[in-house]
């Protein structure tokens, strides 16, 4: 999520929310449910992706790096560089362990276990 | 927004989003209409809050720093540190001069405006 010349671009956090994720197989993995920010800093904690569950009941969510979301203009969703194999075995909560000071312990779960360099270092 | 602990804190976005906000003199300005993301870096670029308008047609926008904005819980808002006056001349935007590369431009501007330290150098 790079630029070459330096400049940035603005997405609204409420664009975001909706849309469909794929995995590296191309397969649709779930879709973005929210994104955590950081109250103490200005860093974008993760997207929380949802999989799984019926009407809500039982669903599961993984936090996802933002650095790792990369918009594919032709499927119209992010793709993110992990296998289903990958996303099968990482670190799922519930959406209450993801938010407050929980928040923390998952955003450090999930950059060690996607291997994202912590923006917060 | 910082803590004692080092500790930080999750806050999801869409929770963020609809909150009201107040000036320093405690009156309502308007509420969090949405939160921009750099698209390039893990950075939250400003709240967007909504002022004005009826029915959203002729609304104005202001770009607030993140570290600005300090939840108080009395209120049950976000409170930032800056005068009826001072919002009054601040910098005001359409929501469309927000997103994409012109939020860069609104960013810089505000960052200067409030005398908020970029997040980005």
């Amino acid at each position: 999520m790079t630029t070459q010349t330096g400049h940035t671009e603005a997405i609204a956090a409420s664009r975001v929310i909706g849309t469909t994720v794929y995995n590296t197989q191309g397969d649709s993995i779930g879709s973005i449910e929210d994104v955590m920010l950081d109250k103490t800093s200005n860093g974008i904690m993760f997207a929380v992706i949802g999989f799984g569950g019926f009407l809500g009941i039982g669903e599961k969510y993984h936090a996802i790096p933002w650095a790792s979301l990369d918009y594919d203009e032709a499927r119209g969703g992010y793709v993110i560089p992990f296998s289903k194999e990958q996303l099968k075995a990482a670190p799922a909560h519930s959406i209450n362990e993801l938010a407050g000071a929980d928040g923390e312990s998952a955003r450090d779960e999930s950059y060690e276990y996607y291997k994202v360099a912590p923006y917060w270092h």
